[in-house]
């Protein structure tokens, strides 16, 4: 039995590298995708790897922060395409036997602040890693 | 010393129920709040509480899943204006003493489903809480 922590870590790394592979070995079969922000829902295994192995871009990650607690994980990681970041929030569940069975993720984008708060907040261009 | 998640809850408990000193209560007073989206930043106890004090719209918050490990909670909530419904992702630091030093935020906005997937993934209506 692995944990899930670093089934989660294996996952990311192998989605780094195009390992198709290594990327399917922590996921349950019947691993349920998740992203609410499009309503979009994929099952099983299978279609999984297959979104990810479609998906267009050549879109680079890395693990920003990881918590993890028994049978729930989340990263926040940041990926990169050619010069534009986003975050990709991930929360992983898993099966029991430390494999994957569902993760439910969220990719927020940019927008530009509401007008009215300027007393009390500050804009910043660099680091975001406040308090890691 | 209290325990980092249960002050997380008090602190959302208490800004369900706009109570301003018990919201204040387990922050640190160096606290700071980051929202990468926006590249704002708010810095120290004060100027955070005044700006969800003055944060404007009949909003309510419900926590869907807590994740928390040692000095790191993560929640995942429901954020509720109306009819309207989003979520907020929070990403929350101790001080080493139970109080609230960090919390880096997002809020991801619904978007359309890019083309060309609709082979894999399914649209759903009703529930997103698949694997919790």
């Amino acid at each position: 039995m692995t944990d899930l922590r670093e089934n989660v870590h294996r996952f990311w790394a192998a989605a780094d590298a195009r390992d198709w592979a290594a990327f399917a070995t922590p996921l349950a079969e019947d691993v349920v995708y998740t992203l609410p922000q499009t309503r979009e829902r994929i099952s099983g295994r299978e279609r999984y790897v297959r979104f990810n192995r479609e998906y267009p871009g050549d879109w680079h990650l890395r693990i920003e922060r990881t918590v993890a607690e028994g049978e729930q994980v989340v990263t926040w990681s940041r990926c990169t395409v050619g010069d534009e970041e986003i975050p990709a929030l991930s929360f992983f569940t898993g099966d029991g036997t430390g494999r994957i069975s569902a993760i439910t993720e969220f990719w927020p984008e940019p927008y530009d602040p509401p007008a009215g708060r300027e007393h009390l907040t500050e804009r910043y261009d660099g680091d975001d890693r406040q308090g890691t």
